[in-house]
């Protein structure tokens, strides 16, 4: 019965590859069915190439145990089902290694919101987790890494649908969405902001953007009043 | 009547996506025709995969509503009409969020011209619009991106057919031409040279070009004795 | 009797585009028959797209006449006809508008040899040619475009056959070689090291090489004791 | 009997055009035979296009004379036998020219660990070798280049199992691993930290990494408790 959200998320993960945010087997993405409690994920450490939804892992929402499939789980699996348990409208979730995001990650800064492009997607800042003490990464690392991710978003009052993905500290992004599709949708955008505030920042170190306006563009796509696109094809 | 129009402007949407400035359904492209009054523009939030010619919508020059179509004009289809009104000898018009024009957007500067493929096009710094009030957001935000435009080439007395674009401080750029393939041109030439010119400053902040190398490169391809390109196939 | 040799600028010019050095009708290549006086150049802003050896043209060496062909010949013709007349040996010339090598012409930059990369291909500094007075723009702005490359080569007592290309201030590349697809070679070459010495140049402004290894890197390519390369199929 | 890992030798040198790392006849890849003692190696300056395993050629590890193939091998042949003699649990070798590892060759200085992308595969920094004497490029250049690899390892007590990979002052990259196809995986990676890491230094030019998550990251791939990847799939 899982066969068909097993196809959607392995087509999640081979767009991953299309969109060029990732190469090998880094990255991936997860969907969760909320009635069965079971999160589908990508295997760890297999290739995109020839990947298929049978090669997709079934995990149990709660304990982590595999449900169904033949593989191991991808190793960040603690991580999707923190994030899955904490944050109860999310969908699917994508983890890549892409290289601009990248770079806000290791040089621990929030990607500021500067333009118009970010505030069709995300609602302010996108914040960069703390790095983990050295306990926290001692045990449960992957669970914790989900942890300082939530302990962000409750701390500076954040919305996770409004504002869907981080960067956390040294490591790199984690997007979400209502699946996994729009989860990856979103780590391409993620990506594409990256660059185009890192370059942003080279020519203008103190660029920002008007409340306002943030306001306006997040509002049009996504408030109650939202113009944009097609009723039913939002987005 | 409208069909060969409609066929050229999805035709210049898809040639956006081919050169690899627009991603999803970012970007628009609109043309005019000016007896009739009516602009054909792409709809909002659908994407380019598939788009066909029917997919196109058309709206009325001064009103702005629907004359013909199954979808609801793109969202910034007033920025379109204003530009249409007021820049009497503009055919098409194209909007982009390219990464390195953002770039220049979000940094709230004009792109300084500082080199011959940049003079080739555009006859001078490309204009950053200042960025709308809360008032100007407020109410009528997308045909208010159109006045500041215009604002900007009046108050700078810049000839919008010299320098066929502009990029809107913390939205991105827009250009214009004799059609809409001409626009989507200018909007590859404008991300193209403002990549360049990026990278120049990185070199050199003190980079410049000499007024009259910028007069020869415009001249010999636009001026009353261009002598670039074949009879009849200039650019 | 010309046809082997257009058919062979036609390719070079093809390549160009292939190498992703340039988009819609920028950049131009040509090669010289020596013997016949005759130079066989791409036509001015014709697309690639569709271009065949019978749209390449052939001017005279000295005149700068049309001896053959259906077009005009690129508007950068004198430019190439004048690095013929004073380069000996060269064979081929490419000009392209690549963006990192227009970042260091635009930057007033020499790109300087602070690799091997380079070494193998250029034997020191690529010069940037100085801008053209306002008297050499006002008349034969083309043809003294080549004199101000000439004259840095001249000046600086530099070797065009162990240095084949150049930047010219404010504007872009020219390169060089044996024969046309050599030029282009070059040109692909100069882009990429242009990228990587601007990226060196981001890390630490006061990268340099020694002289001993940039002899030696040249030296074991196209010094009279190369071992780089086969018997016969150097390069 | 070389016929199979001269395939393999042939592929991994293929995989480096594909992956984007090197144009033209730049890059090479080796694979050694311990037991025959025997390294097969990409022919010297042959281009890729219509490479067959055929080409590749056969050199004894020790004194380096071609034991097999119709080819000279790569000038780089020395340094990849001096390397295999020095670091006795290499399989394969892979040098490139990729343009951001390249640029940290020319800098003079480190890949420095910021990130757990850098940590799965690099344990630390990714260290500049030493440029060589005036005396060392005069006399058995390429062996020598081996050799100040072989002595920055040595100095700075780095495990080269630990660190498959190291940038030659003012030259570029050379990445090894288990086999051929290891060492060009190891040579894509590094290509993508040097991007990831040269824009994490444009953002913040003090980005570090706690010793803590460099150790976890390595060892959850690398360790003996290793939890990344499938049993026998690893990596």
């Amino acid at each position: 019965m899982l066969e068909e959200l097993k196809a959607k998320v392995c087509e999640a993960n081979l767009e991953l590859v299309r969109r060029g945010v990732v190469i090998y087997t880094w990255g991936n993405v997860s969907e969760i069915d909320r009635e069965k409690g079971v999160v589908i994920i990508k295997p760890s450490g297999v290739d995109y190439s020839g990947m298929t939804p049978d090669d997709m892992v079934a995990v149990d929402l709660e304990t982590g145990a595999v449900v169904e499939g033949k593989w191991k789980p991808s190793s960040d699996t603690p991580t999707h089902l923190e994030l899955y348990r904490q944050f109860s409208e999310i969908g699917g979730i994508t983890h890549t290694h892409s290289i601009n995001a990248v770079a806000f990650a290791q040089a621990g800064m929030d990607i500021p919101v500067l333009g118009t492009t970010h505030a069709d997607y995300f609602y302010g800042d996108v914040p960069c987790a703390r790095g983990l003490t050295q306990e926290e990464v001692a045990s449960a690392y992957e669970r914790n890494t989900g942890r300082v991710i939530v302990e962000t978003f409750r701390n500076r009052h954040i919305d996770p649908m409004a504002l869907p993905g981080v960067v956390v500290m040294n490591h790199g992004p984690f997007t979400w969405g209502k699946d996994a599709a729009q989860s990856v949708y979103h780590a391409v955008v993620l990506e594409m902001i990256a660059e185009m505030n890192l370059k942003t920042l080279a020519l203008n170190p103190n660029a920002g953007i008007k409340q306002y306006v943030l306001d306006k563009h997040y509002m049009r796509k996504h408030g109650p009043n939202a113009y944009y696109g097609q009723m039913g094809v939002k987005e």
